[in-house]
């Protein structure tokens, strides 16, 4: 079976509902074979129906149990959840630890709920691409809410909650430093500011900061609203879900030429921008013109900028030659 | 005064040793101006004198007062030392934060020392590049050891410090979470474990794990360290300098074909893909483009990834319409 069939039947599958195809879909798409980047082409027209929300915050801070909240809680409307959650790899085996698996456990009984933990291969921008890739294969397959919760708290791993419409930043108090998402410049991605752990002394303080902070934020359309949580004691949960709700109908109403609009889409876009460059450099052909590269900027005959440009050069060379085809699938299998 | 003399002439001022010449080259090259990536690659064939030296690790693992002591310990030594300390920005003035500059202060009036200060405005993986950059402008200067210290402990982030020839990886004890190095999946990217605060409890156990780790790993023909320092203490710090001088004469002594020998370049070209990649969706023409891809995705005519593959095509349509020229900075300036 050619690939462009195999992609087509896989979608069909999915678009019937089936688990099996679900989960295919999911894998291919996550590999970025050429299978799943086809199907994603296929599959895409389908997506636009469900609800994204990510979730991000320093370790420690709550994430996957807010997240294992959360979904509960739109299980009890009635409505169906997916969970992408991105794992840290482990150094050497490069494998997703259990943790927020273990955790989710009581979740993973529910057939409404689908549960896909990622593994972190590769840096965090070709992450945020492929967790956007993943939740658009839930979304086409019917799921009412997606969320992606990341681990992690720097710059570039944030980004992959920010795929989503709507990005909770969550802030605990009693971590030493209160300060930690501002200091790792994670606020600048919030739609909604989370204080968890809520009943810890020391939450009215975190507040007071990063409502002083958001005072100091140019005004936009948007006003980000901090909510005081309780995931553990599933306190101030409503309220959340009401911020949630606010933010997406304030997206819904926004005019087409808004930035609010079509942000998740820009965000997307330069995730996949830098996912498709990092796919073509892991190529063997590439890969070794990289090494003669390194090996001029080793004995100074050229700088590390100039080897850049020759190198995107011959990317685009590589590309002209290839790209011929009218399909973009077509360019992205085989290159 | 063209461009061209102008990056010339402030080339020629640098490496006449003109203090003020250095400011200005490194001012220019972290902006990424046309005249800042001309004196890049004419400064270029002065380098490689230089030792350079990455620190990271978790918030609070102490880099900024292992930074310090390890600079005081070179300038003792009659070696001048340059620091690049990589700041978090402030989520709305995008300025850095003077922390780190005040527990330098006691270095700051020798003038054996430099420290710069780079505010993080931009991506870590542009960051990575204009670290580098600004290492080799102090290595064309004259510098012996340049430090590039960075606050973070994302994945993308401590690759700012891996652009560095020798990367030491801290830990501490007592940070609640005993391998949270580990979990970032900062380890991979370390030449030198350092536990650090080895006067605390738990700092045995830390270097335990660190073992135990290291026996896991694939063996190469660099046997990573693991090191106690007590850097408040100024505890451990010969052995650290010692563990750092071994790395170098491993570098030194592999061959042209090891990919230790040319791991930093190409670890310092992918970061100026990035960097290159990231500037050219800055300007406008290309921004106004990603927009309608962004409106295109929105209304589900197009996918993200096949956007980003019409995007990459427009950056390469861009580059051959005004690549023409030989030069690859004419190209650069201009693009």
């Amino acid at each position: 079976m050619s690939r462009g069939s195999d992609a087509g039947d896989l979608v069909r599958r999915l678009l019937g509902g089936e688990r099996r195809a679900l989960s295919r879909a999911i894998s291919e798409v996550e590999n970025e074979s050429a299978t799943g980047l086809e199907a994603l082409r296929l599959l895409y027209p389908h997506t636009g129906r469900a609800q994204s929300i990510g979730i991000t915050g320093s370790a420690g801070a709550g994430k996957s149990t807010l997240t294992a909240v959360l979904a509960k809680a739109f299980r009890a409307e009635g409505r169906t959840v997916a969970v992408i959650a991105v794992d840290p790899s482990s150094p050497f085996s490069h494998g997703a630890l259990l943790g927020d698996r273990i955790r989710m456990q009581d979740l993973t009984n529910d057939p409404g709920t689908f549960i896909r933990s990622m593994a972190t291969r590769g840096s965090a921008g070709g992450l945020a691409a492929t967790a956007a890739d993943v939740a658009a294969v839930f979304d086409a397959a019917g799921r009412d809410i997606v969320i992606i919760e990341t681990v992690g708290a720097g710059q570039d791993e944030v980004k992959i909650a920010s795929v989503a419409q709507t990005t909770l930043v969550l802030n605990t108090p009693g971590m030493g430093d209160d300060i930690q998402a501002i200091k790792a410049g994670i606020i600048e991605i919030a739609d909604v500011l989370v204080v968890n752990k809520a009943d810890l002394p020391g939450a009215d303080a975190v507040e007071a900061q990063l409502q002083a902070l958001l005072s100091l934020a140019p005004a936009g359309d948007w006003q980000i609203p901090v909510v005081k949580v309780s995931a553990t004691k599933s306190n101030g949960i409503q309220e959340l879900l009401d911020a949630i709700a606010t933010h997406r109908a304030h997206l819904q109403a926004s005019k087409p030429a808004d930035s609010a609009r079509y942000g998740q889409a820009r965000r997307q876009i330069l995730a996949a921008v830098h996912a498709e460059l990092e796919r073509r450099l892991r190529i063997g052909e590439l890969d070794s013109q990289l090494d003669s590269l390194a090996a001029g900027v080793a004995e100074r005959t050229t700088d590390p900028r100039s080897a850049a440009v020759e190198l995107l050069q011959r990317i685009n060379g590589q590309w002209v030659k290839k790209g011929n085809a009218s399909e973009h699938d077509v360019n992205r299998g085989t290159c």
